[in-house]
């Protein structure tokens, strides 16, 4: 099978480049052009490289980053992976689809758009039919499909699996959040070190609505958000890897702690039935300790070598009264970022979106 | 007036040493005796500080431990506060009421004990007569008040005074705690640093049972638990001092933000009226910034000089659809540990249950 | 006594804010106004305060801070205090000089001039006199004094208490500074967190002819450098405040470790005999402990209150050979930083240099 | 090739696990059992692991750890890798090359004896031929070899390469240590957050006699240590893995940075030459960058594979004046513990120690 040829775009901030990391070995795409603001034109990756070591390849250290370029990137590339900022995303990603690429993207621009799927492949699989309904997708081919907030994508996979089992009523979610969240340099050492932010601007709103509209339907009229309470609130701490999330559920049904493991652990989706590449083969992961999970040890939670920070672990599953207690984890820039679009792209091109 | 005679049981444990500090130069208070296990006997205490500095006098630092002798308390000192680990503390707190000692006591032994007040002199100040029912009070006017878990402690004035204003249906918390809590030596840096362990021994449902008593009410039949739900998640993360928290409240009736922001401020109680002089001025202070409270800024805060560290902060109060959502924080070893007992016996002294 | 008006420059940075906090209440010293770029011109210091609590008094938060003007800056004030950044304090602080004012700066650019004292009223007080040969002295009675470097000032009352004794011929030190002394936003935590940066750019070579020029002499042709062997290594690890240092020093003489001890403790200096406001009584204090100084515990070290952080804190003084190993820490942002310049400024007073 | 039998002592503390994960697919090595002290007997190493999680093989963590029984290893294994407190290791050790076995040893109790090799085989391969003269080994083959203190390793391989090159008159040397360095529960969070311990027990003194054995000589007479002053100083960091070391190096010739650089760059030695399995293809690595290496990106370099963290990497390599600056790092618990140990073991068996 001949590889798609993809863009990276913003390859040198910290989603782009574990795109560039997950896109340097991958067996089904290939690194046509890294692509980022004018600041960084012509320079070698190794030398605008921000996070200072990823351990990538010597080749790919050595590779030029260029001005973003529509018509190029149009010209050369099927598909194109952004990480880039806001702000810059909204405009250029839509240019990206009217010249027929397909964008998978990490930022939140397009992501509560109404022909938009924002997309984990374990969560709503289905959502992705929507893409087919955008303009450029009739005209050329092109399209936007965005991954979740990195809070979020931990979140969903269990609460689908919840969803499926017992119905959801209410969800009160609160999260410890890795610094890498806040991109390079991000957070200043001196608001963080030995400390808590209880605030990470918009975190909450997109947490609360972005789940209401992954875990709703699609019907003819579009999207239908999904019915039930849902609380965020989202603290920074001294961690560098790996947002870590309390929930507090309540179900329609009143599962025990057992039934809601068994859940859990039994819960397999689309990614794991076509065995996506980047697909991990337990998505979510169940820890009897009663100390886990924890940053440490289960971020980079994923089996096999390639899923490695793509499952979300889950541990002190507990009841009090009639609501679930749990905590989870998952990898921020890698399953809620980077790793959640390459996962994305994947399960487009094993449904024929590519043409 | 003539100072009280107090002993410090715990004196070189991390609770036992912020005693000592509130108790070097309390106006009421005077320090007779430290007091401490079989180890430390004999020895200076700053031959046995553990946490190294609080900035004693010298003359506390040369002030040596003895080994906890009932008897002689019971001779020398008419009151005792108690750092004592709780396997320890629940003999020894019950033979020193035995010997008429009023003990305000840290430890978790006796919190939910039939005739002990779990007491937080803003919160529920007329538990305190419970204290008189007590066997020894009548007989030689020895009792035990304990002061409540340190994640409770927070949490529990603000509830109160939403309780008073709004009444309560669901109160959802989950923690970010400080390792001080733990004691020294406590939590390994192996384990915390870069991290967070989502799991502390028993706090949960202390959390929750402890809260049930405090805003309960007190009938002839003895404590009656308050009735709303309530759900504790408990996590260390890698700060020194100040446990942050973030609740969720449902309240009976539905206040707006500004409406519980004016509740919190105005809230005053017992220990301000009566200007005990551990009180802060402002039990309840509410910051405006919107990434407040943190650890760094809050942990310490309380006027005057004497209520340092005696005050909860509360933060980014918000509605999101009826629910309440808040952070809040207090310090666990002043608030939420030796400075509430220390509260407590201004209490009792105040309401005249040392005769 | 009148106090002198005083300007801050750079009065939003974390060196301007010590400045702001240490001048509240001067008794000396009376701040006119606060300045900074034009990006903070016409904000109150609360809209602009970068590191968000030094518990400023409430009418300070609400001062405006006004874009540097040096005329203004000239016609209302005698004195001015720049913690401005390196680039700009080059021509403002000459162009306030040159309008009569007494220059007291934090900043990098004139601290190697021939004809400006590199001051630490401790170490070289006989310095201060050369600022009366500069160009503006004579005309209208302005003059640049800096203070030195922040890892420099922490090692050379040690280094000059060693000189008079014993004599120097080697000095080797490596830093273990802390993230206030990039500045805010500084350090990003990604950088920092669980690691340590081996760089500090220009440091090393700022400690290593900064500690010659001080500890060297003044004579009719100028400064003259002191002459031993200097080696520094400079390296960030993840602490708030204070800069720990490892030095081994090789003397003239061969002292023995408790003569070296003596010799610290027993230090007193020029700001000690003229009892200037900010003096710490014990300029040196050398603790006794196995495992001090650290930056928890002795950052903050110095008496009277107003000096609190302008002690320098020495331990584990040993001997291995002939030559002498020992730690040292000092407050980076107050001893290293606005301290230093606020005690320059205090001499310079005491000494009669501002008309 | 049939595998060599070896048993793992002290197999549930920090080094003993490093051990258990080196061994676990060795390819000359096979673990026969699991020993440690009387608490762990006859349970599982995933009950009493208490490092949590290196990714052992679930089939190692269901192998039962038992009390050290020396009849029993000296009749089953022909090898031991001893990850002992010092305390216990001293007589076990003994005690086991009395009945056969090769102990290669992280403890500090044999490192110093007369007849004991202090052995990196990239530094002092000559040294094994001394293990030839215990008498155990003329007795029954039996022997002790050891792997010097943690930090002394990362700094001997580069000061080694600039003996050989240029001679040595004066290393100066300070040190950024990781906590896993004092094992499990080690050192108290408490202590370290956001702080540096200036003090590590007996650290220096092992650094300065351990150096002076390695890179001295074997004569007839036995080690004749080297001749050049050695000054440590010893710090802990709060970092979790990875010693970082700032050293200062006077040559007895004069080489430039680059030719230094050269030396160190081109450095191989016997576990090169022989390929050993353990052995990294480049035992020094020297980056370019300003400021690495880093515990961050350089505590686990070297290739291939099953040598990860046993490179030494070294930077900023600088001249001042004569003198030769700069910084290194390597894993203390892979290259200065169990990997180093592992390494040993390997020469030795090449060399034919093992009858």
């Amino acid at each position: 099978m001949k590889k798609v040829k993809v863009a990276v775009l913003g390859a040198t901030g910290m989603i782009g480049q574990r795109f560039v990391q997950l896109l340097e070995d991958h067996p089904w795409f290939e690194i046509e052009g890294l692509y980022a603001s004018e600041r960084s034109d012509g320079k070698k990756l190794k030398e605008v490289n921000k996070v200072k070591d990823y351990s990538f390849r010597p080749e790919t250290m050595e590779r030029r980053v260029e001005q973003i370029d529509v018509a190029k990137i149009g010209k050369n590339c099927r598909m194109a992976f952004s990480g880039l900022p806001t702000d810059i995303a909204k405009d250029a990603e839509t240019a990206l689809a009217g010249v027929g690429v397909a964008v998978f993207s990490n930022a939140a621009a397009h992501r509560m758009d109404q022909d938009v799927p924002l997309l984990i492949p374990e969560v709503n699989p289905e959502h992705l039919e929507v893409a087919r309904s955008q303009a450029t997708f009739k005209q050329n081919g092109g399209f936007i499909v965005t991954n979740a907030n990195c809070s979020t994508t931990g979140l969903a996979p269990p609460l689908k699996a919840m969803q499926d089992a017992f119905g959801l009523k209410l969800v009160c979610v609160s999260t410890y959040q890795a610094v890498s969240g806040a991109g390079y340099p991000g957070v200043p050492s001196l608001d963080i070190l030995g400390n808590v932010i209880p605030y990470i601007k918009n975190e909450e709103e997109k947490m609360e609505e972005e789940i209401h509209k992954m875990l709703g339907k699609v019907t003819q009229h579009g999207f239908e958000p999904a019915n039930f309470d849902m609380l965020a609130s989202c603290a920074r701490v001294p961690v560098i890897d790996g947002h870590l999330e309390s929930a507090v559920v309540l179900c329609q049904k009143d599962p025990s702690a057992a039934q809601v493991v068994k859940a859990l652990r039994e819960f397999r989706s689309e990614p794991q039935r076509l065995e996506l590449p980047t697909a991990p083969i337990f998505p979510i992961i169940v820890r009897d300790e009663p100390d886990r999970p924890q940053p440490h040890w289960d971020a980079y939670a994923g089996e096999p070598a390639r899923a490695r920070g793509m499952a979300v672990t889950v541990g002190r599953v507990r009841k009090k009264d009639k609501y679930v207690k749990l905590f989870l984890i998952s990898h921020n820039t890698l399953r809620g970022g980077a790793g959640g679009s390459v996962l994305n792209a994947e399960l487009a091109q094993a449904k024929g979106l590519l043409k």
